[in-house]
């Protein structure tokens, strides 16, 4: 038997047992994603005010009631009602500092409530999605646009995202262990240096995993579907 | 080189090729899962009365006003209110044919608002579960037991379940082609003579999944996460 035949005997062999495992070959990327714990936060109904609308609602800037897990951000006093063709919620978190633009985000559930169609978009993202009223004790403005359901995404710093060989904008797979557990498809990673570790989900997506505060994510590697 | 050399070679490359691809071996089941599409309809809060809770809130036995998808099930005419110690829901289906006990299926999204701390069961399995109160127009029964959150469940009829290869009570995985894609571990899948194929899952879990009627499901083969 000479080489020529044995290494065409190896090679047959391994085709046989890719086929057999279903076609899946070896990810080729130097980058090894470790199965780090991702802390996994629910975020509730709330409202990012610009500075005009701010001071339309309640007079001035806005202020600091707690400190929430990404720096720099805080849960404000100031409380808003959401008005929408088919639905009123009261007493909805306003987050601060103030942005460039407004913007509610709002969970699928709260969507049918409201009778406002809101698409699953990106934080920022809003141009093109419905309009709502806000209103406070004061006063009452309109938006033209920026009622979102926040993409569920993954914040991390750079220095996370490399351990995890993921990298700002990628789209990856989450398991959540959790009484009901669901992997998540499409989530976003959004890397910078501000950013702690957390992942964050809406409470459609809290409730129907059986998600407490004891819940934590995985990402899964690459080509981990059959 | 003798045949023990080359076997020995050959059982060397698989083991490598094995475990480069993650250690996953073939399923030896004889039983090939087909891909088959499932639809997945949403099952919103619900009751299910016994005979007796129906007389009370009703005056006599249940009228249907339209069948449901499982054959023999309807949709009544009666609604009940539903009264929970930090919320009330009114205007909530009834299903029919009674049972030989009450039962009320709500979303965890409910059970927030009405203020109660319902499990995730089977339909049927109530023991230990938390009461609640129900209102007609005529009457008022409180019921000691019987409020669940609906596992997640595929109905399906003996064929379906051999050409999907799998069995009553077994648990799979399915994934949800949607807006926003996700995998449900822990389905349960009931097997009887009398059912039509679909798989039920609650508001929330359809608002998490970005859920409309066009969304179907699809079982992953066994062995399917790397």
């Amino acid at each position: 038997m000479n080489e020529k035949a044995i290494n065409d005997i190896l090679e047959e062999v391994v085709r046989n047992v890719i086929d057999q495992l279903g076609g899946k070959t070896p990810n080729a990327s130097a980058c090894e994603k470790t199965s780090d714990v991702i802390p996994v936060e629910l975020s509730g109904r709330h409202v990012h005010l610009s500075e005009d609308d701010a001071k339309a609602l309640f007079g001035g800037p806005l202020t600091l009631t707690r400190e929430l897990s990404q720096p720099g951000q805080f849960l404000c006093k100031e409380r808003v009602r959401l008005i929408g063709p088919k639905g009123v919620m009261d007493n909805v978190a306003v987050l601060g500092p103030s942005r460039s633009h407004s913007q509610v985000e709002i969970s699928k559930t709260d969507a049918r409530i409201l009778g406002i169609n809101a698409p699953v978009r990106q934080s920022g993202d809003v141009a093109g999605t419905p309009g709502i009223i806000l209103a406070s004790e004061m006063n009452i403005v309109g938006l033209e646009e920026g009622v979102i359901v926040a993409a569920r995404h993954i914040h991390m710093s750079p220095e996370d995202a490399k351990k995890m060989c993921v990298s700002d904008n990628e789209k990856v797979s989450v398991r959540l262990e959790s009484e009901r557990p669901v992997i998540l498809e499409d989530v976003v990673v959004r890397v910078n240096d501000a950013f702690n570790l957390s992942m964050h989900i809406d409470p459609d997506e809290g409730n129907s995993a059986g998600w407490d505060k004891s819940v934590s994510g995985k990402i899964l590697s690459k080509g981990w579907r059959s």
